[in-house]
């Protein structure tokens, strides 16, 4: 046996493991968070710990420079134990929560398209309203001669007021209730769910009590979470907020978290990553900003694919993954907040938009919703671009899902500068053909740039492209003052040198990070074709493609497709929606009809298993190319690149 | 400050206190468990400890003799802390669990009271079977063909099985789906709850589960706490328990534990203290003995007095005890087991018997349906002999109830060697009327008496009365070798020497003894006078009186007539039926039309409040006397004394 002590922060953890063991292994054992999402398989050299005392087997990396290796930088999963060790661990939970930090619906034109969307929604004639309502019920006091118990005359009176036949006073209301009656002289505000004839009374509250009655809009990503905190009297946003999925250091994609889930005591860590440190941690911060008490948000909505459904809930996910892909759900209707430990009114209904695939989960459903091609003639095309990528094709007569693995890339991630849409995030570029130097604007025109966020990757990736500066496979062809080679010769690209911007460190774009950019592109493009193809069909029959997810409203179409990763149609087709997985949860949320509308959507919506799919992995690796291997399929790409 | 160490068992508790403060407040902050049935006034004698080191401001009481006092015994609710102390605290918990055991339904006679009351509720046309069942679902597995989700597999084979139109999968039950149907080759056993067209799975087991559908039933007692495990499919007992209930420390009648709910923290002390030292155990004790998984535990029906039923939700039971004495509900019909944490099914429904006033509840509702008053055309009495007095008095047109606080005095509480009717205890005495010599059965036929059970206290009570060794007064007239007088004169007499039976302690009566149960049996006798003549009526117009409660099946009716507890009627007129609570909530669990019907009863059953009644009080001390100060009421006792 060997003892390892792992320093996070101010504390220290100690564990008792046997030689030999993997440090990876022994310190998710024991609970301490290291960023790992590979899932620990060598690939990512995200997992670097410090060595501060004792000895480690442990091989150098490409990951890990001679100087980080000298100062004790060691990649944890390759690291086996051989002595008693002390190592320190980067704190990731809170690095987490600034990198992964979400612009979505905080930036002007974020929340313009999310009022674009509201508005549509309200024009295809889907009202506002649920089942969920405050009523002001004033009763008279007991006296000698009426001694009714204060649930009957609690009930009576809410009969009489809303005309039901049965009054079900929830447990957490019948506790309060005869404090909250005594104190507000027989004047309540009461929370009620109307169900047919049966209304619930899910709180008392006193007449005076200003707060709102609030409800929950969550996006679960793979990668990212974005939630908003809504007045569901008036269906106005109380407060916004996002941070990072808690989840990504067992794995950065859904795959490398299932495999995580099925290890011993696997669920239950997924599942309280995910609550933990994301979940609770937003709703906190949302009600504070807000005044609100969290017991006091009464309905939740959450968008998330049909993985992170399962792992929220804490769900066996293995079946999802393995075939014949089977998922426990698609709709589950009688989740309270309770179960999930989730801070918010015991009783709070937990509303997950619908899966209909273990691959194409609630996030595609409620993003089709949002996107209104079911309200259109027109045969549109929806992609958002998540961690998984997500397609639907269709218009008001029919429309066909399907999902590609595009890893965390839009978002940022395996991008060595990578970050997501956010203030200090280089979001648009031009390169000069000639001089090679580029000129970029930043989210929040911050004075430095700290990193690139999705859409100016593709900018980037463009520019170097048309510029000749990298070729179709991206590797760079030119060299210069910008221009950088590793030992391994491995080129790299600085947009913005540290002297020069000021900024902490050199913002650049090395082959690898080309490399798995071009890999998320490839998969995205060859979806769209295999799905398209399955009906026979090709771009040009498209008359919109609505882009939607975390890659930033800077999105430039033209540079999309210029790297072959939207397909070449009229740029005038293109919008971005933005985060239509949160618009169209925040719609399931304070619209019963809007709700509705998604279970019909996702009832008549097919999918189409991609990995089954003939032809398809030949597509992906024909599309993992600039623009593609076939370039007849960019016509105006050639005429671009001068 | 000053510190004070508990020594409790084998652990220590460690508190600050202020100099001057109550011994046995302290205690309750820190919360150790001290006995103080009368909460604290210095009345009980019960909240002994020991002083171990440092000084204590504590007057000697007549509760400590001198050797007492000298070997450090000091009495918690009259000691000032002055400086640090430390003191030993008796380990009452486990002292209740012995003293309180219940021999409901444990004794072949007790069973066959059980066993005759379903009888008669059968004869009744109160059919057995609720909406709570267990059905086989065979599935076929999914393949590439049929990727149905689990949830719509079960629900779509649960619809064809039971007709029902929706079929909701609880949240326990979906987080164990996908492993279930896998282990089980998608054949599983589904516990199901039908309501309407809905049906809704609580639970999917393994179709080779052997386990019961299992149900509890609860009588939930002031002083004691007596259960029985069902089998749900065919009424069968699984297993029976009994224990104290452990908010007896906090009081002994519900007015001083309502008292005690009102502090700081009150609620919550107390509702921890039933759930956590008496139920909770209880079920684990029962179901280790049954072998049952405790979360296969799917319904639970208590019968409690109202304050009990306040007590146990955490709820404000201030009002219940203040004018005008409003509760906060009679019914009560959404709280499931997961609220209460009972560690059974979290969605297992947790049934209540209806209360109908502040101070007649569950309990008696429950118990006057096992009494089957309300089937017979005579007009009978129902008298459940708790520490709350409970009747029913009418037939098959019209019922009437009240209360009045009679004290532990009938389960052997506040009398110093009383003790519930199980082992051990004298449950019938006889005393010759010259020699004084007592001869007396125990139950179970044990070596040596180890107290005395309510229906042996009456015995020795009537028996010293025949032989004029008391006086109406209940004050030792004669001397002898059995009677004992103490330092103030206080007479006692002696059932059983330690020296003669090899007991462990002398088993004995004493004045304060007998003045506690005068005033137990005048509490009864004149809540019977009152509610009588509260309809111009007297004890001749009945034509049955059924007994209920823990007083033991021993009891001895013309006893209870001698000493002026019961009215002076034919004897052949009286039942002894058992714990008619347990017995009702059984009904009540197994059988939805038993439900039904009590309900219907409490909606039925007028309340009158004895408190505000005119001449209630008169009664009361009217009836402290032996038989009564009027003897015109009892015209056979004068005969029987000879």
């Amino acid at each position: 046996m060997v003892s390892v002590t792992f320093k996070v922060g101010g504390t220290e953890v100690l564990l008792h493991a046997s030689e030999g063991d993997n440090l990876l292994a022994a310190a998710q054992r024991a609970n301490v968070a290291i960023d790992a999402p590979c899932s620990g398989n060598g690939a990512c050299g995200k997992c670097k710990v410090k060595l501060v005392s004792g000895e480690l087997d442990s091989p150098r990396t490409r990951h890990i420079s001679d100087e980080e290796y000298a100062a004790g930088w060691r990649l944890s999963c390759v690291s086996r134990l051989v002595s008693d060790v002390t190592v320190e661990v980067p704190d990731i939970a809170s690095a987490y929560r600034s990198r992964m930090k979400v612009a979505d619906i905080s930036s002007e034109k974020e929340l313009a398209i999310f009022n674009q969307t509201k508005a549509e929604i309200v024009e295809a004639g889907i009202g506002f309203g649920t089942n969920l309502s405050a009523v002001t019920v004033a009763m008279d006091a007991p006296s000698a001669d009426d001694t009714m118990p204060d649930n009957e005359r609690l009930a009576w009176k809410l009969k009489e007021l809303t005309g039901a036949q049965k009054i079900v006073l929830c447990f957490v209301a019948l506790k309060k209730l005869a404090r909250v009656l005594r104190e507000s002289d027989f004047t309540v505000r009461c929370v009620i769910e109307t169900e047919d004839e049966r209304v619930t009374v899910l709180d008392v509250l006193p007449a005076s009590d200003p707060a709102p009655i609030a409800g929950l809009v969550v996006d679960l990503g793979t990668t990212s979470v974005a939630a908003i905190l809504v007045n569901l009297e008036n269906g106005s946003i109380l407060a916004k907020a996002s941070t990072g999925n808690g989840q990504i250091r067992y794995g950065a994609d859904v795959i490398n978290r299932i495999i995580e889930s099925g290890r011993e005591g696997g669920s239950e860590r997924l599942q309280r990553a995910v609550i933990d440190e994301s979940l609770r941690p937003l709703i906190q911060e949302m009600c504070a900003s807000a005044k609100l008490n969290p017991r006091q948000v009464y309905r939740m909505c959450l968008a998330g694919n049909t993985t992170m459904n399962h792992l929220l809930l804490g769900l066996d996910a293995e079946p999802v993954r393995m075939d014949p892909y089977i998922p426990s759900f698609f709709h589950a209707d009688d989740i309270r907040a309770s179960s999930l430990h989730l801070g918010l009114h015991p009783e709070a209904k937990l509303i997950l938009a619908p899966n209909i695939g273990s691959y194409v989960g609630g996030d595609i459903t409620a993003g089709a919703f949002a996107s209104m091609l079911w309200n259109r003639e027109e045969l549109s095309l929806f992609i958002d671009l998540g961690t998984n990528g997500e397609l639907v094709f269709g218009n008001n007569e029919f429309m066909m899902s399907c999902a590609c693995s595009a890893g965390p890339a839009f978002e940022g991630g395996d991008i060595s500068c990578g970050m997501r849409a956010t203030d200090g995030a280089i979001d648009s570029c031009t390169i000069d053909r000639e001089t090679m130097e580029p000129s970029f604007t930043t989210i929040g025109n911050t004075e430095h740039p700290v990193g690139i966020c999705g859409s100016g990757i593709i900018d980037v990736i463009a520019e170097l492209f048309r510029a000749g500066i990298i070729n179709g496979k991206g590797k760079f062809s030119r060299e210069g003052r910008r221009i950088r080679r590793d030992e391994h010769g491995m080129g790299s690209y600085v947009l913005a040198f540290k002297e020069d911007s000021g900024a902490v460190r050199d913002v650049e774009i090395n082959e690898v990070d080309i490399d798995n950019f071009i890999r998320a592109k490839g998969a995205i493009f060859s979806a769209t074709m295999t799905m398209l193809g399955s009906m026979g069909m090709d771009p040009s029959v498209l008359g919109h493609v609505y882009v939607a997810g975390g890659i930033g409203s800077g999105i430039n179409m033209q540079n999309a497709v210029t790297i072959g990763m939207l397909p070449d149609i009229d740029p005038a087709l293109f919008s971005y929606i933005g985060n239509s997985s949160l618009s169209g949860a925040y719609a399931m949320l304070t619209s019963s009809a809007a709700r509705e509308k998604v279970d019909e959507l996702a009832r008549g919506m097919t999918y189409l298993e991609l990995s089954t799919e003939p032809g398809y992995m030949d597509a992906f690796v024909a599309a993992c190319f600039l623009p593609h291997t076939d370039a007849n399929l960019f016509p105006s790409v050639g005429t671009a690149i001068s």
